[in-house]
């Protein structure tokens, strides 16, 4: 077991090998982890809210459900998810995003530049970074489609494990906006689990 | 008042300058409008659904809403609407939708393409088209999340007004999904309004 932990207010990038998994885990409770994927093999693939809408025909996203791509492929299956709640609505925080939301106007970690920082490293443009799904976030709606970005439901020790569907780029972050995390900033830490090889039983 | 027809399953690109008001009619009711803008100066600067969620607080968008792009710029303000139901949800259906979701393998009109083939006579690459704002689409979602495509709300003569905030490349379509616009294939007609000259009064 090799555990890796995000400092707080940044970010990381990784691949995941098909059939790998990866593992989230909320260390302290009460942190959000913007994660966006991308086809290693095709950088222009990435991860779509859109298109996992479509297909999953639900909003929130769980254990069993898919995560796909704008070209319609299945990137992770959500194998295990002892939270339940995330969202998959918002944008990545960034440096505007603070300027308006929250009147802050100092340069300031994001977890929008802490992913193109990391990914950037991998060949990926700017402008190809997608909407993440945004793990251990909770954003309720109500019928008329309102939206608040409450704390984050995550107890210490909760994760989502999920399973490379192809060769992934991954980016991962511990979240740097107040309101996402309850004005708490904490650790991410994240496990990938190699495909388990099966013994030979001859 | 120079009103021009979208035919059936088809699309269309132009531009919209800054003031200008752009009136989207559905003609026929229950048809659906796919909507994408980019900056004119700058077409990696387009539309977000997520940087909308963000700021407009709501999933459903209506009169006096903004609508704002990936860098965080208000692009469109919808001034009026007779409808009020649309969706920034679902990614516009290509080639792969229909095969994933009709299991329609033949070669058919989309969204996707009928927007593309339009934008790129400007310059918009395939990869940038983003999530369009669904004009007249009616998707509800449960307190779960779960969500369907149901008939549009829009009857005949129902349209939607914005105002665009700045200079806008618009990429429009009538949509070419059955389960959008409830089986039937309509045209949309839109009209663009020009800045209104204010009389000198002295």
């Amino acid at each position: 077991m090799c555990i890796t932990r995000i400092p707080i207010k940044s970010g990381t990038a990784f691949h995941l090998k098909k059939g790998e998994k990866l593992k989230v885990i909320c260390p302290e409770g009460e942190q959000v982890s913007d994660m966006v994927c991308f086809d290693k093999n095709d950088l222009e693939n990435r991860l779509s809210n859109g298109k996992t809408f479509d297909y999953e025909e639900c909003l929130l996203l769980s254990t069993d459900n898919y995560l796909w791509s704008n070209k319609s492929d299945k990137m992770l299956r959500i194998l295990e998810d002892t939270c339940g709640i995330h969202d998959f609505l918002l944008a990545p925080c960034d440096t505007k995003t603070f300027e308006i939301i929250y009147k802050d106007k100092g340069p300031r970690p994001s977890c929008f530049n802490n992913l193109y920082q990391n990914l950037k490293e991998y060949g990926v443009k700017e402008t190809l970074v997608p909407t993440a799904f945004n793990i251990f976030m909770n954003v309720p709606f109500d019928w008329e489609g309102k939206i608040s970005v409450e704390p984050p439901r995550a107890e210490a020790g909760d994760y989502i494990i999920f399973q490379a569907e192809m060769d992934l780029l991954i980016g991962l972050t511990a979240c740097s906006a107040e309101q996402s995390n309850n004005n708490t900033f904490k650790p991410i830490d994240y496990e990938i689990i190699p495909v388990e090889v099966k013994e030979d039983s001859q």
